[in-house]
C-alpha cells in the first residue's frame, strides 16, 4: 500500500480537535458544556451582508478575478485608508480566508527549510501552514508575566540566521489578547530593516481593542512599505467565519505579483462570500461599537472572575477575544480531558483549549489554557465558577 | 529590500494571463473578441442551487466542519453511489474547489522533491500546485496523432524512480477532451499497484461525455481502493465555478486522515457555497441531458469546422469541453498575440490559449492551441471562420 508523505505525517492536529472525542463523551453523558475553547463568535453577522447574498441575482455562479473583484478591492482599500493604512486596490489580493493569505505569504517569501520567527504562544494553525509550505517556525518565547509583550530585540537577534526570511506577529494576538504598541511595531521595523526580513502581521482582530487603546498597523509605519505584509480576514470583524474571505496586503510590488501567481493557480476566491464581504464594508460604526462594548464587558467579567481563583494567573488582554490563563495544574491537556470526561457540577462542565498547542517549544505552556470569551456574560460567570470548583476537586 | 522566494519566482503564470494585455489592446481598439480561451461555461447554474442561497436564513455565517458539513458529505456519497463509485461520507473531504483538493492530495502524498508523473498536455495549474508543494512534475507525452490516448506502459515505467509517488490523470481531459477507457484505467491500475504508487484522477468533467460513451472512474476499479484519490468539483458539473467547492475522495483511510489535517489548518470550506452545492445535488437529470446535448452539438460543429481548414489537425474529443488544435503556425504564442493585437475581420477577432503552457516538456506543443467550446454554436461557427481567415493572412 502506498504511504502518505512525511509532510502529511508531520501536519499538526488542531489542539482543540484532540479533545473532540472527550467532548462527545460529555454530550453522551448529557452534560452541558460551556465552550471556552472556540474562536467562532456568537455575535450576529451584519444584516446588510447576509441580505446582500439573499438578494443576489446571479444566473451563473462564475469565477471572479483571481485577485478578487475590482469593486471589492477598491472598497477594501478605502476601508484601509479610513484606518490610516495607506494602500490602494493594487496593493491587495482577496484570498479564501486569512488562512489562504498566510499560505500565499509563506509561499511567496520562503523556500523549503527557510525560517520564520514567531513570538509564541501563537495561533496554532501557523504550524500547519508552515508544515504545508516546508517552512520552519522558530519560536521566540513571550511570557505571561510580561503580559506577552514583545520579547527584547536581543532575543530575536539570537535566532536570526541566513535562512530567516520573516518575523510573523498576530496583533491583537490570538491566543494572548496582547496589543502591540506603536513603539513595539517600530522596534520590529528596526529589526526587519536591519536584517532585510519581511514583517508579516496577522491583523484580523484589528477592530477588537479595548480600554480606548488603538491598533497600530505595520503599514501605518511608512518605513515598512517594502517589508510589511498584512494578513487580514472578514471572519472575526463581521462574525463571518464561514465566508472564507480574507486578503493579503503589501506595498511591495514583487510580493503582490508573486502572491498573485499563487492566487491564479487556484482561480478565484468564493463569489457569494465576496458579495457578503463587499456589503459588509457598509456595516455602520454602531455595530462595532456595540460588539466592542460587549467584548470589553465580557473580558472585564472574565478576567476579574479568573483572578479571584487561587493559583490562577491571567494577563491583561487588550484586544481580540482570547486570553491565556495559567492554572494550578501540571498538565492542562489532561485537565481539559478530565473536565469533559470525569467532572461535572450539576451536570455542567467546560471545554478549554490546552495552551501547549499554541507553543512551538516543547514543554512550554503545559499549565496554561486559552479561553475565548465568545459566550454571553452570564455563561462566562458560570463557566469560571465551574472552573473554580473543578480546580478544587482536581487538586484535592 | 527583502526578496521573494525562489518558489515564488518559479510559480508559473497562467498561459492565458500572459495574453490579457493583448486582449486589453483589442478591447481598446473596439474589436469584438470571441473567447475560445476560457473554461468558464456560459451555461446557467441550476436554479435550485441559486435559490437555496437566496433563501438562506443564517444569522451568523459560521464555520462548518473542516471536512465539510455532515449532511452535504452524506449527499455527495449518495451521488457517487449513483455513479457506481462505492464511497461513504467518511471517504471524502469537502474542499475549496478542486484546486484545494489537488493541493491537499499533493501535500498528503508527496514530500519536497518527490515526483508525480502526468500525461501531457495537462491542466496548466497542476504546475502551480506542484511548485507550491515543492513537488516535481514528470511529464509523459501523449500525442495528438493518437488523439491523446494513454501513452504505453513502457513510457511510464521509464520515468518511475524511487521518488515517484503518484500518477495524475485528468479524465475526461482538460485540455485534450480525451476520455480514458475502462481498459486504460485498468492499465494504470496495474502500473500503480506494481510500483506502489497513488493514482490521482481529476474527474471534474465526469458528466461531460459524448457519443453515448460513459466515464469510468478510478474508484469503480475495486483494486484501486488503497491507491486511488479522486479530485472533484462542482465548478463545471453545475456551472458553478465561483462556488469554490470540490472534494477529495479516497478509500485509503491514511490519505483521508492526512488530508483532514490540511483541511483543519484552513478551518472550513465556504458556507454559502456549501448551501448551493448541497442543493445542486437535486438538479434534475433533464438539466444534464440538455447541457450535454448542447456541448455535444457544439463539439460536432467546432470539430467539423476546424477540420475543414487546411493544415489544421484536431483530435476527437469525447468529453469535457476543450480540444487541442494543431495549427499551421510555428509559434502559437505569437499567433495568439497577433490575433489580438494586429488582426481583425470586420472588427472581430478570437482569443485562444496557446498550448505550450499545457506541456511541461520545453518546446512541445508550440504549434498547438486549446479551444474551449463554451460559446453558443453560432459564435463558434463565426470564430472558426475568423481563425481560417486569420491563418490565411498570417501565413501569407
Amino acid at each position: 500500500m502506498p504511504s502518505v508523505s512525511n509532510k502529511g505525517k508531520h501536519m499538526p492536529e488542531s489542539p482543540i480537535r484532540k479533545l473532540v472525542p472527550y467532548a462527545e463523551k460529555a454530550y453522551a453523558a448529557k452534560k452541558t458544556v460551556y465552550h471556552l475553547n472556540i474562536g467562532q463568535p456568537d455575535i450576529k453577522s451584519p444584516e446588510i451582508a447576509m441580505e446582500a447574498v439573499a438578494h443576489h441575482n446571479l444566473e451563473i455562479l462564475a469565477y471572479t478575478r483571481s485577485e478578487g473583484s475590482q469593486e471589492y478591492r477598491e472598497k477594501i482599500a478605502k476601508y484601509y485608508k479610513k484606518n490610516n493604512i495607506p494602500v490602494e486596490a493594487n496593493d491587495l489580493i482577496v484570498t479564501t480566508g486569512g488562512s489562504e493569505a498566510l499560505l500565499f505569504a509563506m509561499g511567496s517569501i520562503a523556500d523549503a527549510d527557510d525560517e520564520i520567527i514567531i513570538p509564541e504562544p501563537f495561533y496554532a494553525n501557523y504550524n500547519g501552514f508552515a508544515t504545508a509550505s516546508d517552512v520552519k517556525i522558530v519560536p521566540v518565547i513571550s511570557k505571561i508575566e510580561d503580559n506577552f509583550a514583545l520579547p527584547p530585540i536581543s532575543e530575536f537577534e539570537k535566532l536570526i540566521t541566513p535562512k530567516t526570511k520573516a518575523i510573523l506577529i498576530c496583533n491583537p494576538g490570538n491566543p494572548t489578547g496582547y496589543l502591540y504598541s506603536k513603539e513595539e511595531i517600530q522596534t520590529l521595523a528596526e529589526i526587519v530593516k536591519k536584517h532585510d526580513l519581511f514583517l508579516v502581521a496577522d491583523e484580523v482582530y484589528r477592530e477588537f481593542t479595548y480600554d480606548g487603546s488603538k491598533h497600530y498597523s505595520i503599514l501605518e509605519e511608512e518605513s515598512l512599505a517594502e517589508h510589511g505584509i498584512i494578513i487580514d480576514s472578514v471572519s472575526k470583524r463581521y462574525s463571518m467565519c464561514g465566508a472564507r474571505i480574507g486578503c493579503l496586503v503589501s506595498k511591495n510590488k514583487q510580493v503582490i505579483s508573486t502572491a498573485l501567481k499563487f492566487a491564479q493557480a487556484r482561480l478565484s476566491p468564493p463569489t457569494f462570500a465576496q458579495i457578503a464581504s463587499e456589503a459588509a464594508l457598509q456595516t455602520p460604526q454602531s455595530y462595532f461599537d456595540e460588539v466592542i462594548t460587549e467584548y470589553q464587558d465580557r473580558r472585564n467579567t472574565l478576567v476579574a472572575a479568573l483572578k479571584a481563583i487561587p493559583g490562577v494567573i491571567v494577563g491583561e488582554p487588550k484586544g481580540a477575544f482570547y486570553c491565556i490563563v495559567q492554572l494550578p495544574v501540571k498538565n492542562s491537556d489532561k485537565f481539559a480531558q478530565w473536565l469533559l470526561e470525569e467532572f461535572d457540577d450539576n451536570g455542567e462542565t467546560i471545554m478549554v483549549a490546552p495552551a501547549a498547542g499554541f507553543y512551538s517549544s516543547p514543554g512550554v505552556g503545559l499549565n496554561q489554557v486559552r479561553i475565548a470569551y465568545v459566550l454571553k456574560k452570564e455563561s462566562l460567570i458560570r463557566a469560571v465558577e465551574i472552573l473554580k470548583i473543578a480546580l478544587e476537586k482536581y487538586n484535592d
